[in-house]
């Protein structure tokens, strides 16, 4: 596809989604966010600036939404990644999807207040004892992050809105130059159904099959890397089930969005490990197996923050 | 559609399911629940058992589960009404998708344990004032509830297992007869792909737009009402975003399944008011205007309550 076609593509893609809500507020929590993280500000420290995205886009079938197709995805990637950023230095914008995994949260049960709390003695609420320290290490660490202007997070539910921050937060991370980084974990939707052609209402069951065309969503990813931030050092991921095409397709998407580094996991190994494909060769990153309940994100990170360290530089010199 | 071939659907669908995990704890669970409840035995007080079925059923794309597609149904509709119930002396099976609302925990935010507690001098966790009541009540009620013998959860995510799960809790409650009721408020998908037919590996986005054919679930409301359960108290909801069809269509599922009623809601209205549809004609019920915060889930159930006393008498006399 030539340039101006996908870039048809895209205005169409934005021009006939619905409106972003709180596009204002979004814009404004970005604008501080960034200012006191940016290296020429005097007020924080002059961290790297990372953009994480985390959990799967939904896709409306309907407008007034009954029916939608999702992406598999629990977020666990998007929150543990999260946590070795901040600890690394950096400050995270954290573009998730609502009900997802989050930072410091992970070790938690499904339903973290039903299943961890209880009344003492009718009146107190209490921890129940096999939860306490991860119930309060995950309250503490998650506020103290927030607090101290290192966790910025944005929640999303459809492409439209994922799409939509995106762009936002691409803008307003411009001014980073390579201090600034996408780390794009998120499991975004290859098919829509765009919002002008999509069925007012529930679509009717009285019949027979059904049958539905699913347009594919234009692929940002060139344009975030080569106009919306030209000089950010950008992260995609490439999540397939089938070993033997993985590889493949992660050195294609590299190539043709020339990203810095493609993550290539397959669905039932990808929390033991990862293959790092980058222009210069393929890095196969694993969890410490000597440690129970280490993190493949853990090496994963580490190697992603020197590379980007490199990265920042080779662009200063 | 002829009984014959109804029924070689079914069975073509239960056959084709992924087999259910954990099948025998969850017959086992339900034994136990029902005996304590059960008006002859003579452990519980003898109560009336209400299955509620909640939130959305998850349809797979692939088998090694990468897209699906879903229900909006945020699970309130099926939370409150548990409360009511149990309220009025029933014992509830909540049969509900992971992750959708709870009962008594409706009134907390999206994230309870981030948005409610806080750290105090760094060491005791404590629940920020705003939240205090209601989190407390939501975990002692909740907990209650549970311990009492009174609310029995077990949680489904596709609509193989939400299917498999309510064919397994309708087999177990036959023994109740007219004490037995079901209030299937759950948002159950009309189009699946059968799992033999379905791709193996993730659907590939090379090129071009993507076309789908999805089969028709097979409408188990009449086998259940007829063949799993047939003493039992059967109510189904109609959810439409076009008010012009609702009834219609609630009508036909009324005679078509043989239900003891359906509920009509739109899903714009569906917390202000719901309308019963009986085969002696409609009731609208709306939620009480003079109280903020009231639910329609509330004059709803004791509507329900009431009919479903009337039918005992009647099937008993």
């Amino acid at each position: 596809m030539d340039s101006a076609a996908l870039h048809e593509e895209i205005d169409s893609f934005f021009e006939s989604a619905p409106p972003l809500k709180d596009s204002a507020k979004v814009t404004d929590k970005l604008k501080q966010f960034i200012e006191f993280n940016s290296p020429s500000s005097g007020e924080g420290r002059g961290r790297r600036v990372v953009c994480v995205t985390s959990g799967g886009t939904m896709v409306p079938l309907e407008q007034r939404c009954v029916r939608y197709i999702d992406n598999f995805s629990s977020g666990n990637r998007g929150a543990a990644s999260t946590e070795y950023f901040i600890m690394a230095g950096y400050a995270v914008i954290f573009l998730y999807r609502r009900g997802t995994s989050q930072p410091y949260c992970r070790s938690l049960p499904e339903d973290p207040l039903l299943e961890c709390f209880e009344i003492a003695d009718d009146v107190d609420i209490q921890v129940r004892q096999p939860h306490s320290e991860a119930v309060k290490g995950a309250i503490r660490d998650h506020h103290a992050a927030v607090a101290g202007g290192l966790l910025l997070k944005l929640p999303f539910t459809t492409i439209f809105e994922y799409l939509q921050m995106l762009r936002i937060i691409a803008l307003s991370m411009r001014s980073l130059g390579p201090y600034a980084m996408f780390y794009l974990a998120a499991a975004v939707s290859d098919f829509y159904v765009p919002w002008k052609s999509m069925a007012e209402h529930k679509i009717q069951s009285a019949s027979g099959p059904l049958d539905m065309r699913l347009m594919q969503v234009p692929k940002m990813l060139l344009v975030l890397r080569t106009e919306w931030t030209p000089m950010a050092f950008c992260i995609s991921f490439k999540l397939e089930t089938d070993s033997k095409i993985l590889l493949e397709k992660a050195g294609t998407a590299l190539k043709k969005y020339k990203m810095h580094s493609v993550v290539a996991n397959e669905l039932l190994t990808r929390n033991e490990e990862v293959i790092v494909v980058t222009s210069s060769g393929n890095i196969l990153v694993h969890r410490d197996r000597t440690r129970t309940g280490s993190d493949v994100e853990d090496p994963l990170v580490e190697l992603l923050v020197d590379r980007h360290s490199t990265y920042i530089k080779t662009i200063s010199t």
